[in-house]
């Protein structure tokens, strides 16, 4: 890496190390009036901001970039319009900051407490969604971070004028400007900087592709809150309801096939396959859905005219296809499920559809994914769904944060002591 | 690293995923019954314990190893006897796991919650204490994790004899043996292969000195709970109880020197200075404690007749003493007293001394340690104090835990979704 980089990179890192003490201290009333004046400044400058825009989609399609590419990067009056809506949205959640919980006296007469405090300074490192650069830095403001974003090179100026915005938002709240940082180099030892400087960065939450999430975990020193892929599974208990079975299946896989919490893998148990394979297949081929099948699927599907089934490889167990592509296994019971999920499973999401409640329970209890659901489709796995108001990503790790990742998951809890003198003895 | 000890090490992490399964699956009364029965096998075996002991202690005379180092690795009648206690003590704890919080129902329909579920493997690295091996074992076992424990070379043959009565205790109660497997190569490439085997190990816990852990800190891709050090300060503010600021931070220094608790910095205001300094570094002189000072508080301490004081440098601000050593500065105020700490504290515990509330809570709020303390001694940071029951460790990193980690801290929460048919819309 070039001496200039590493220098330029310690600087944005002191700057906002600096930023994240002002933004700690920033009371609900600033950190939302930021977040509003941002979103009144995103609505006046719409028309600019798909100006600037252009200039990268120009600039992506002269490199030959293909249409999902460009129309990642696109910015449309309605996606600026969502843009400002989630701003005011996140002013709407409660602020997490310095509330005090479980306050309880202890044997030696001390209160102790615990109070939930930002992190400090968070790293966001993004692919070609301009609009992550104002979603992730308004998630890490409201919790009392300060933010260094670092977002594809191909949405260069979409994001300069964006963290523009922010910024004359922070500065209109009276907080600091360097609370939010977009690294504007396109050399990419900026990120293998990024990711290494631990006295400056507290966390990186990366967004994108497996490749781009894949590199940053094997050089990473700064802890991540990230998932590798969602290889998410459904399985259908013989004591499940057909038609709920038929409907949950469906809708997890179809309804969007993109997302990560989309099913990849469907289990069925052998005493149902008949009565749950043939039509939910059709409605899967039906939909474009490749269906590709073990040996005992194949001879359910077989035995009810289906023809031309493609056979499951080892690969296919282990792929997230993210695409409208099913991998069908036919198990003898829950056990072999579990072990399925257990060996090809990435800790994602995963669900089982079953009227008996023993089964339910058991399976709750015993698979280790960090969403894990009874009779719903495993598309809920999100953070609007759980409530949580917006989410900055979503974790398969079991340290800190798991699943989806809402304001909390930027924050930490810090113990206080509310003492009369007390010593120790 | 040898390729043997490469392929035993895997073995070992293949075995603890395998029962890891298990001890998930475990009741409360499984996992009782096992801590119980390795009680009762200590104490039976209490004299045997003590003669394999001497096996260690003896080759570590003949190599050399110092008074405190032979203390630490020596076993008597009373700590066996307080192994067993220990052991009882955790049965006594609630089992965090399979328990439900925060069950709410969704604008969807489903209803969700959180359930506590164990870590899965945690690894133990740690020096010449036998009795880790006990108490490490006892916190990961009940809060349903394996373990896999790599104790000093110096006391292999006191952890192989208690590594098997835990291996019997397991038994007795029907729970794998492999929860709890103990490395006895004295290959040091074994510890390297532990922290970097990210497939089998969810979580190391390293217990030892400082340079043990930046040791370990520099190469595992393994996540870590773990504090380097704890440079501990207390402030005494213009607004504080003399009395009680003597009292507090008499105790917080002289206690015992060695915690990683113990104040190692005293901070105070000059408008108190000349009422607090000269009773307190008078008790601090009795007692032996060496003070180096900046060159306010040497006026203060001359003016009352003070001699010989010894400078403090740069260096003593960085420094955990873990001694009867002490630096003094005498500060204008709090936000100088809070930028020393952000400057030179490491983040575990610091105090304030203050009948101040609006000072108080501004301290509270803005000290970034994972204990902020008003008017009590630094000394009460310790899992017994905060009503944890026990702690496998302190953590002075953000994520995950904070402070002192009890049972808790080795578990996650999982999502858990119980629907009713739900499909996302």
């Amino acid at each position: 890496m070039s001496d200039s980089i590493k220098q330029m990179m310690q600087d944005i890192g002191q700057r906002a190390r600096q930023a994240s003490r002002a933004m700690a201290r920033a009371s609900s009333e600033q950190k939302n009036q930021a977040l509003a004046h941002i979103a009144k400044l995103i609505r006046q400058e719409a028309d600019e901001i798909q100006k600037v825009n252009q200039i990268d989609v120009a600039r992506a399609k002269a490199n030959g970039q293909d249409a999902a590419f460009i129309d990642r990067l696109t910015m449309t009056p309605k996606t600026i319009e969502s843009m400002a809506l989630g701003l005011e949205q996140i002013v709407s959640l409660d602020d997490p900051i310095g509330k005090i919980t479980s306050l309880q006296k202890q044997a030696s007469g001390i209160e102790l407490g615990q109070m939930r405090v930002p992190l400090g300074v968070i790293g966001i490192i993004y692919e070609s969604r301009p609009n992550v650069t104002i979603d992730a830095a308004a998630l890490c403001l409201k919790s009392g971070n300060a933010v260094i974003l670092r977002g594809g090179s191909e949405a260069i100026d979409s994001n300069t004028l964006l963290a523009q915005l922010i910024k004359e938002g922070l500065d209109a709240a009276n907080l600091p400007m360097d609370a939010v940082q977009v690294v504007t180099t396109i050399d990419r030892s900026a990120v293998g900087e990024m990711i290494t400087m631990t006295e400056y960065i507290d966390v990186i939450v990366p967004r994108g592709g497996k490749s781009l999430i894949a590199r940053l975990m094997a050089e990473a020193r700064v802890p991540m809150i990230k998932h590798l892929d969602g290889i998410c599974h459904t399985y259908i208990d013989a004591d499940a309801d057909v038609a709920m079975a038929i409907r949950v299946c469906d809708n997890a896989k179809t309804q969007r096939y993109a997302p990560c919490n989309a099913m990849e893998t469907l289990l069925v148990n052998q005493e149902i396959a008949a009565q749950v394979l043939p039509t939910l297949c059709k409605i899967y081929q039906d939909k474009g859905v490749e269906l590709r099948v073990d040996a005992l699927t194949r001879s359910t599907l077989e035995a009810a005219g289906f023809q031309n089934l493609v056979e499951a490889t080892e690969e296919d167990w282990q792929t997230e296809y993210l695409a409208p592509i099913l991998s069908i296994k036919t198990v003898a019971d829950m056990d072999e499920a579990m072990s399925h999920i257990e060996q090809y499973g990435s800790k994602h999401t995963d669900a089982i559809i079953t009227n008996n409640q023993a089964q339910a329970n058991r399976f709750l209890r015993e698979v280790d994914s960090a969403s894990v659901m009874v009779n719903a489709s495993t598309r809920f796995a999100d953070g609007f769904e759980y409530g949580l108001g917006a989410e900055i990503g979503i974790s398969n790790d079991k340290l800190h944060a798991r699943g989806p990742v809402g304001l909390d998951g930027l924050t930490s809890l810090k113990y206080i002591v509310m003492g009369h003198g007390e010593i120790r003895t």
